[in-house]
């Protein structure tokens, strides 16, 4: 079997001596490692994919107990396992449409069982892809117990806003730390707020941006996952930007989906380690 | 003689007519022609190169001439003649060195008969390239009194600020209005204050830039002439991007000094025209 | 009514004034425009949009008549007008996903009556946006008069390849010169021939790309419209880089389409120019 | 001590954990560790940075010893210390002058004894910079013997060709595998030959770019270290395109040779995995 260990850990001597005796213990290779310790938090940090004869949970066995005494957080899983994922929106469809589209190629290794939205525009659309869709009431503390509903039924490992353009309850992104991923129409930091496009027009800039990150009770504040960017000219109108913008948007959650779902995302404090 | 004209006039119907009659009638022909009007403050702006075979007095008086019911602002001079600018430092060399070592090069039509500089730091580097330094004086109005001596001794036409850490007065600002040229090591809006490369550091940022921007009275907040970025990663630490930053700032600042020294920026409200 | 007017003719002193001069005479104003005379072929190029109160027949009489004397190539359409293209394909979807999906947004003005495939794959896709779908035999020659009924019978105005693994014959290429778009997968120039992103692997490239060009009879040696770039590093895999490559090749099929629609590319010599 | 093992070997099960065995028994512990297995040559690659109590001669004897079964390729130096480099040179500067820069910054961990050069014309910038700057003699076998001389007595590291317009013979780049690093104004692949950059504006082409490479006997096919690029417009001139070009060429190669300073280049076969 092929599987993924990912591990975090105070910083310490021998880690990943411990790691390698404990793969040769269960008769492992190792086909990728990276590791990163972080000066400021001090944390330590590996991803190490494996192959070995035996099986997940004797593997699984031999890594935990023999890493047991750096006080890990671990995990472990089949690399072609798939982590399962809702997806939820409003209406706009081009961050979605980029996931399904690039998960019926086989670049996306993600399961979404699930779109949900507050409004019923996209349901055409996720249906046609052979996926259920579900509307969320109005009042907010009716549809998040919709979707605390919806992760538990469907073994949800992580919550993707695809342009959901309403703001969580502290409670509920406190209930999955690390596991919603959001994309913000700007830089982080940048225009705060709302109309990001038509902000960044008034201030004439010449590069806008869009940010994937993990959502934290503090809206907009959370670690951030990938960046990116693009050039535009004093001749963009706001719309123009918005367009632009959807194509960076687009690009950027994807990218962030796509590490999560290989395990790539580490958290140190506020920041994000990314293999 | 080759010749570029800038207008900016209000938007009217005739003005592309009124400048290529204009042109005629002193003998002339287009080369180059841009033009942009601003939706946002309606303002009409066009970079026209001529030739012709009359003196500059001639053409001048024509074009204005021919172009004053416009009720225009407009420049008029030799494309061969140079700017001249002085440049500001502290003691960070990298922006200083790119402009010395572009305008060596034949790629930066400017004339800098002059660097200025509240440490003395620079000094060695400046006179090897054969050009005047002089130290300011602490009290900031001393130094800038020397700079505005400075400014008319050399018939200087715009001011370089090429990593001078020190805040110029409001009433220096407003005295060379979209003359005064700054290079910002972040984003605007980005990391305001101190240290935004710690700052950037501490936010986990996945990709940092600068922006050169004309000085006004508010504090980072003038017009953006140009802006560039750079991708990081979470390996790289303050001092790393402190680095990568320097590059950026190099860049973007030379390019910057470049589109002004060749009439290519032009003032829309808050906002730039760059052609 | 708004109007976008292009014009190509042998550089010569008072083209931009004749062009003026003859908008006022259709009482039109100047909304934008752009100019450039190259160089190496001597050849002036214009496109400017135009207001006036009067019908498209009238303004454009009165626009041939005012520009004859300089014996132009001009074309002259209202702003609104969508031109019309067919796109074929084969297999790959990613090119043409694209296509219509930034077709249904409102960002890529043109109209779509129909998809050309030598292949069933993409019917369902197709035929799920309303668009009709054709089958090409497998003969060349049969094939490529197909496509010549269905250029005909739905007043075509360039023929878009969007993954179309076909070479066609240089007696059907040069029927429509300068109305064929490719995407190349990969720059040029590059790796010729088959299997480029096997080729960037083998060749261990840090950077791969792709390019939209006109399809000249000398295959992939027509005039390049758009091209874009991706760093890679050693451990993509030619599946890693395949992947990659279809996200350049979407992005820079969909804005030379873009490009083409808004009459916004101009033919030099083997050269195109792009405003 | 701070140290930096290199270690190439064929891939075998256990390479890690004889590292990791190896370093526990010098006392040392893993700063950082990259590592790659390279599918294509099945070749495994790595670079550890260690910390020790120990003396460099100690932790080396340990580590050969420990690492030998594996019948590696393998470096240790200490961290802090330099590579030596000598760069040769035409009559363009601005290469030379980056490297110059980066070093005086402590950007560039290398010590540079030493500037060759078949023209006199930047004697003066070198020497201003305090390094010795040596004229080759005009006959290609003598100024190999000279070059030669030079790295033996200087106990050179790495040759750094900064714009040196002369082809070495392939004896002479077969004397130094991986040890010489050329900027390559082009793709590679690209436009071969002279005057890539007017080929580059004949072509049309949008983007431009440089390549950092090692040299080996076949002339700009060596591996590839290092390469960037930059879009260019119809409206650049082939001058504006080597002044672009520079500008890339200058970053390209300062990275690489950053990289070889910082043994973060691996060799598997016509490739280079890069840390």
């Amino acid at each position: 079997m092929d599987a993924i260990l990912t591990l975090t850990c105070k910083d310490q001597p021998g880690i990943v001596h411990s790691m390698t005796s404990s793969v040769l213990a269960c008769g492992g290779n190792i086909i990728e490692n990276q590791q990163f310790t972080d000066p400021t938090t001090e944390l330590f940090v590996m991803r190490t994919r494996i192959e070995s004869e035996q099986s997940l949970p004797e593997i699984s066995k031999t890594l935990r107990d023999g890493l047991a005494h750096l006080n890990p957080s671990i995990s472990i899983r089949e690399t072609s396992a798939k982590k399962r994922a809702i997806v939820l929106v409003t209406k706009e469809s081009h961050c979605l449409r980029d996931l399904l589209y690039l998960q019926e190629l086989g670049e996306l290794p993600v399961s979404i069982p699930l779109v949900l939205s507050n409004h019923e525009d996209l349901r055409a659309l996720v249906e046609s892809h052979g996926i259920r869709f579900e509307l969320l009431p109005p009042q907010k503390d009716e549809a998040e117990a919709q979707i605390n509903k919806a992760v538990l039924e469907n073994q949800i490992d992580f919550i993707v806003l695809a342009r959901y353009m309403q703001i969580l309850t502290e409670e509920f992104c406190e209930k999955y730390p690390a596991q919603i991923i959001n994309i913000h129409h700007s830089f982080l930091p940048g225009f705060k707020g709302g109309k990001p496009y038509h902000q960044a027009h008034a201030r004439g800039v010449k590069i806008i941006g869009a940010t994937a990150h993990f959502v934290t009770g503090d809206l907009d504040e959370g670690p951030i996952i990938e960046q990116d960017v693009a050039h535009v000219s004093h001749a963009a109108t706001p719309e123009d930007l918005i367009a632009i913008g959807r194509d960076i948007e687009r690009r950027v959650l994807s990218k962030a989906v796509k590490l999560f779902a290989e395990d790539r995302i580490f958290l140190a404090g506020n920041r994000t380690i990314i293999f």
